[in-house]
């Protein structure tokens, strides 16, 4: 099969400034390794752990941000929303919509995605089996997207944990979907730091090999030019500085995969 | 400590009559046996497994009826919620908000409830880790709501299985939490059914026995005068003919156990 | 149903004389509040975490000392066998074998202890599913014994926690098994202490009640008279101070549950 | 790092010549591959899920069968041991003792094998944490084995399924442990075909690859030239006539991952 396609890009919209320098910086290496991807960052984080944690510019400041960095880069971009309102906002605005996991069963913000004529990825919830997500299929095809993409990002695991079962991707695929594999937020521990979500961003890197020579369609991962200074997902986060190595040796391990 | 209430009605308002017919049937057996009820019953079911699947009759329709059933048989009413703005309009005719499991970390929908000053019954959601309704409760008492109640409604386990730890109902309490089991949800089959989620319900009084004698402030069960023909949740809800039984039973078991 | 009669004892054989103190206390306790008791205690613990941990005094000296107590307090006695060796010289002393969870898959083990034509208590692998009891009970009845016990002692629920599912019990004795509840092992957190396990023995009390409630037909409870000077499972057992009223409420419970 | 080595072979000692056979085969691919290989087979299946199951020729002769067809060959041969007793005689005629996953707790039985002299490897309970693995690590270092080796096998997610956490594998490896990965019981389905173990052998190679990109010491695939055939673990085992292209997949995944 044609190896996979990328979608990174840091966890939040930080600030104008942050964004782009991650965008160029991101669009340089991909570039260079000749990776196709779509640069990602949110505009809002509407789950945070703590009541107190940053939130972000908003729908509208931020979906033009990413909207004038992909005319101005020539790159498809992306960004979650969370109301049936930001559906169609963020939609004259970016490529690819994207529904965050705990939402993914929401049938009127699936509906509104649809509708807006955008690609949607859907992110599969921490709750979800492998093959519930045909069902989420099943609604996207009746609101008339075909466009659509299915993400994995880790299944609950007793308390504070998350499991990535490699299967899942191999099941979603037999299904006939296009599946995301998202390394970054599957290596989280929810409220596993009390008030916040830990994680261990050493493991994103371990765990994209793996879903690449299990076989997806595209990886998803959150890169950040200062992880430990990041305003959300700091330790799940992947250096900027060590994300080219891994797009090359990413990219080998599915040419000797398939 | 005092008998625990109880938070009792059917899954969907499928009509009006019928649900008169539950609330009347139910405020007669709340009577009889002592106990204190809340009558639930949801307008919109909004994350069903497939998109063809019964809703209900919306918000304003809905929260009319359940408001209208409150004032007539003297009984409080709840329903759930799952945007900003349904959490204003029902909170003008029912009395206790409650946010469904999938969205318990949506930050904005909690302080929307937080903010008609209403009581809200924040489910837990499957993914969530008994403690980490601690921070539910951070969020809830930051937005200026005191008066709220964290639902216990089983945790995934493995895939298109739930199960309760009953661990989970006395951690929450040992934080100050007040506790209520849900017996009908906690023994789902989340899409056991391929397109549909199944269940147990003779497993409902089971769990419920069990929550009761672990020691719990208010026990949820939906009820129905014909289960097999529920527009939804069907499997799980316990038929009414049952439920007057297992409420003295289950007030014998409290008693017993404290 | 009847009241469920109790296994109670000691983790370990920490010695003849603790040995003899814990079950003529719990004998009086038992006499003074109207239950059926089998006295146990482990001659052997044979998986510790660590290597450098407590064993017993082995199976000969171990078993003799059951036996005496056994035959002078007039009450059954129990304890636990690792290999078929041990099968047959645990059976000339003790009433009850019992087949830890760990072994509860090896066949050999399996009929080593029904032939010896006593009863036999086989513990429920934390690995397995309740149904999966069923074939146990296959085996059991293969090897011509009638008089065996299943117990329910939790189930592996992500890492270092296990998990009761309160269904289970209902489900096995749906099948016709008869069903033991541990509520001290099910509190472990194994590997919980890096090199011992761990757990919260202020839980065995809230799971029993649970149990209780739910339906069996014996409950298993370690207790000890001094837990934090234990030499095995400190964490989980029950204080010896502490039984008597939990014992007459468990009474309560199952006469308000059934 | 240096390439993984496999450990090889048919679930069961099925019949003498067909283990002859399997072995000669996969010594060709072998050497036509270049990799390194441990064949092995199992002398006794001692935990099947049912009583009437095919158990195997037993210890001596199984051992004898085995041992001959590694000096013939040329190739290091495994079986797993199930008591002290077997682990003696099975050292007599074997290269690497392997210890169950059920057993790996059993102190006892870590100790025989570790007296003989022998290599070990002790495969990871699916009840165990990966970290738990360097108590067994400390134990098999007091016993006086330094050469053992620690098989992932899967862990226990809900019922009748396992789920391979491929963190694991890079855990125990950053723990300083030799791993390995068993790519056949990993896609167990325990209990899933009622009285047998179900599983489906198309998703072994599939993990197989991940753990590979992942990083191993070695990787244990049951190889069959008829699996639906095969007295036990049927649906698991890879065909023999896949096994050639899989190792050449694998051995260049490695090469690409590291």
């Amino acid at each position: 099969g044609p190896a996979p396609f990328f979608i990174l890009g840091p966890c939040a919209l930080e600030s104008e400034e942050f964004a782009w320098d991650m965008a160029r910086s991101l669009k340089e290496i991909a570039d260079r390794t000749g990776i196709h991807f779509i640069f990602k960052a949110s505009f809002d984080k509407a789950n945070r752990t703590s009541v107190g944690a940053f939130r972000g510019p908003g729908v509208l400041e931020g979906c033009r941000i990413l909207g004038e960095i992909g005319k101005e880069l020539g790159v498809p971009v992306t960004t979650d929303i969370h109301t049936i309102e930001q559906a169609e906002i963020a939609a004259s605005f970016v490529d690819l919509l994207q529904i965050p996991a705990f939402l993914c069963r929401q049938t009127d913000l699936l509906e509104a995605a649809a509708k807006t004529g955008r690609s949607v990825n859907v992110k599969k919830g921490q709750f979800l089996a492998p093959l519930d997500t045909v069902n989420i299929a099943g609604k996207m095809r009746a609101f008339g997207c075909e466009k659509f993409l299915i993400t994995e990002r880790g299944t609950t695991f007793g308390y504070n944990n998350l499991v990535v079962d490699m299967r899942s991707l191999y099941w979603m695929r037999e299904e006939g979907l296009p599946v995301i594999f998202d390394a970054t937020h599957s290596v989280q521990r929810p409220g596993g730091l009390g008030g916040a979500t830990g994680g261990d961003g050493v493991l994103a890197p371990v765990l994209a090999r793996a879903a690449v020579a299990t076989g997806i369609d595209g990886l998803f991962m959150e890169v950040h030019s200062d992880p430990a200074n990041a305003v959300s997902d700091g330790p799940n986060q992947i250096p900027l500085e060590f994300i080219e190595d891994l797009l090359v040796k990413l990219i080998a391990i599915h040419h000797a995969s398939h």
